[in-house]
């Protein structure tokens, strides 16, 4: 009855349903599908489930679930499991099955031979459209889908792209090579699979030929796992902007406090970096505690200007909208934007300031201060992502701590420094 | 020669090259090429590029630059204008080219209707696989590009689906209705983009046909928009969460200034907010300096953990990674973790503000807070955007507002106030 429940699901509603059991009943209920279960569901589920799943499983059920899978899917199952399950699982196969996997396993994570299915339909330029087609009518085992065929002279080298409705427009006498295309989007299987995604977006790609060092074709690359990738970079980019490491909904408590503590602690420093130059002013604060009730505006304002401008940046250099063209023209604007809006919240602040305190030079203080540090917002917001990005730190990462450490220590330093000055205190 | 030059130029180059041009060439370049301008790279360019060039350019010469367009291309070339503008193109175009393509632009923007091709491939069931290969081969008005071939009953309802594939590998005589597969991802014209492309991911499609309220098919959406759309909803909340509104590198200063001043209005009243809590201790302060030094550590730490936390829930509703199963123990976890790193956190910053100001009281007093404030972030950070979602206001827009100023509220008076009562201040 089980079976026949599962039977129609879309391996990615089967994921789901695996992942609304019970963690104890995960596996179980894989292991009494047996045979019946499709193992692409596992390509469909977090990390942590995944692994949890595979540690339950003998190694031999694994190996035969993995039979059917493209290759892709067989070593994104395998990629997270400890060297000795991994290889357990690898004896199971077939020697050519356990060569081509670790062909695929040798590539490195995020790479395009990753990505790529290493099953494809390749056929010699001198075969004509009916042959090809006759071809694909009799043929056993072709990739269960496929949208354009490779064409590769004798040494598999690539001669050309067919998509598939060239080929069904096409009269069955043509000679392939009369209609095949170019090859201009052509993938090499240690490409970064976000230059691959790139690739992908820029050129409306479906599908992509993948070739190895001497330039034979290796496999192919689809588009729903190019989506797959966008999705994982952008999500890797959200979490690195907020400061949290490669982190799942799943993940176990735990896991979860690991993976924020190091931005905390790097914010905890930064944090005191601040306190440290408040300290300097403690002396100014004692005659005009006023200041220590205003202060914090300042450096938020600044802080928030200062993160809008780098999220702009951080997300410009990921979709490659700045470029060394446009960098300046950019650089400056984000100044004078930073002016314009520390203008005007200068008045607004000016006004408050004065008027809860009292105190028209209190006013003047503090929106003299926000001026300064909307610029400085402006500035380090664009500034620091470019220069990260060009000392190939990934901006992401690390320009959310060094923008807001300097719109904190600008924020503090510069209202209570004018405060001193102006109000002559020590 | 500039002809020569461009020709051979993807849509996404010549875009890129349009770019790089001073605005004042723009439509220059345009009007030289003429008609052998590819107006497809019109929808590659940032909407206030466009719109630029658009303004430049003789209505006629739209009208006839669009005629080569998908429907969905046209649309989003068109959407942007003035009404004037709009209705002086459609005027200069043919009556069924007009009434097609307002009939597109009558769906709402970032709806199915406005993504779709109205271009397809449809052939009856009784055909067989014979008569859909010639079919194809002789007629003239192909889609430039399709991946499947639709089954349709005399009224145009949707009876199944084709992917090209499995034609090509059936024998001639088979009867359509014999191989064609069932159509269970269905996309109605007026459907949110959004879902649209949850739908690809999650069943990785290619393409997807796409009805209208009588069940009448009215054209398909391909997957190289649909990558489109995911880039654009992700941009989207990336730039609500940051507080930045529909912006783009190439908008203009004032346009960039009006986009982030709501947000850093709404900022500063919650600054202003959080300095009237300082303001109820002013008189503490007065009597204990230190306390004006340490008292941003708390707030900010809280407004990290708690950014941290609201990032993740903000992402995991938009992947649809968090749903009414996993709602609570999501929820448990978060207050949790923010407990766990708070006394994490306790600890350092207690045994620095202890050494710091020779004062033991005062270690333990940050410290308590800290953990009070580490929980509170756990907590806002999630249950906030979970609120938001189910009062449908998007969590990624206004999220950010009101966990930063939970955590600064509360990290400001939970310090301040266990400092007053600890010491016996005023
Ligand atoms: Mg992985
Ligand atoms: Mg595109
Ligand atoms: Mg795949
Ligand atoms: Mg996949
Ligand atoms: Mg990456
Ligand atoms: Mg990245
Ligand atoms: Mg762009
Ligand atoms: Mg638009
Ligand atoms: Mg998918
Ligand atoms: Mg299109
Ligand atoms: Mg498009
Ligand atoms: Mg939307
Ligand atoms: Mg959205």
């Amino acid at each position: 009855r089980l079976k026949a429940l599962t039977e129609d699901l879309h391996e990615a509603d089967l994921a789901d349903l695996i992942d609304a059991l019970h963690p104890a009943n995960q596996s179980k209920l894989v292991r009494l599908l047996g045979r019946d279960f499709d193992f692409v569901a596992l390509t469909e589920l977090d990390d942590a489930v995944r692994v949890r799943i595979l540690d339950e499983l003998p190694p031999e059920a694994v190996a035969e679930g993995m039979r059917e899978l493209d290759s892709d899917d067989a070593a994104h199952i395998l990629e997270d499991l400890d060297e000795p399950d991994k290889d357990a699982i690898l004896e199971q196969m077939s020697f050519v099955e356990r060569l081509q996997l670790q062909r695929v396993l040798e590539y490195p994570e995020e790479s395009a031979g990753r990505r790529m299915q290493t099953d494809f339909i390749a056929v010699p330029p001198f075969w004509t459209v009916g042959q090809t087609i006759d071809y694909l009518r009799e043929a056993e085992e072709l990739p269960e889908e496929f949208y354009q065929i490779f064409v590769v002279d004798p040494g598999f080298r690539l001669q050309g792209t067919l998509p598939l409705d060239a080929l069904l427009r096409s009269k069955r006498p043509q000679k392939i090579s009369e209609i095949m295309r170019g090859s201009p989007y052509l993938v090499s299987a240690t490409d970064d699979q976000e230059e691959v995604a790139h690739l992908f977006e820029r050129y409306n790609l479906i599908s992509a030929a993948v070739t190895d060092d001497s330039e034979r074709l290796v496999g192919v690359i689809h588009i729903d796992d190019i989506v797959d990738v966008i999705q994982e970079e952008v999500d890797e980019d959200i979490k690195r902007m907020a400061g949290i490491g490669d982190e799942e909904v799943s993940d176990s408590i735990l896991a979860t406090v690991k993976s924020r503590f190091t931005w905390l602690l790097v914010n905890l420093a930064t944090a005191v970096l601040a306190s440290l130059v408040i300290g300097l002013f403690d002396a100014t604060i004692q005659q005009m505690v006023a200041l220590a009730v205003l202060m914090p505006i300042v450096a938020s304002m600044g802080g928030n200007a200062g993160t809008q401008t780098m999220t702009v940046a951080v997300r410009a250099l990921a979709t490659r909208d700045i470029d060394i063209f446009n960098a300046r023209r950019i650089i400056s604007r984000e100044a004078i934007v930073g002016f314009l809006n520390g203008v005007l919240f200068a008045v607004v602040i000016g006004v408050i300031a004065a008027v809860w305190f009292d105190n028209v030079g209190l006013g003047g203080v503090i929106a003299a201060a926000m001026v300064v540090n909307m610029v400085a917002a402006g500035l380090f917001g664009i500034l620091i992502p470019l220069t990260l990005n060009k000392l190939r730190v990934d901006p992401a990462i690390a320009s959310g701590v060094f923008v807001t450490t300097v719109t904190d220590v600008v924020g503090f330093f510069a209202f209570l420094s004018f405060a001193a000055w102006w109000f002559g205190l020590a």
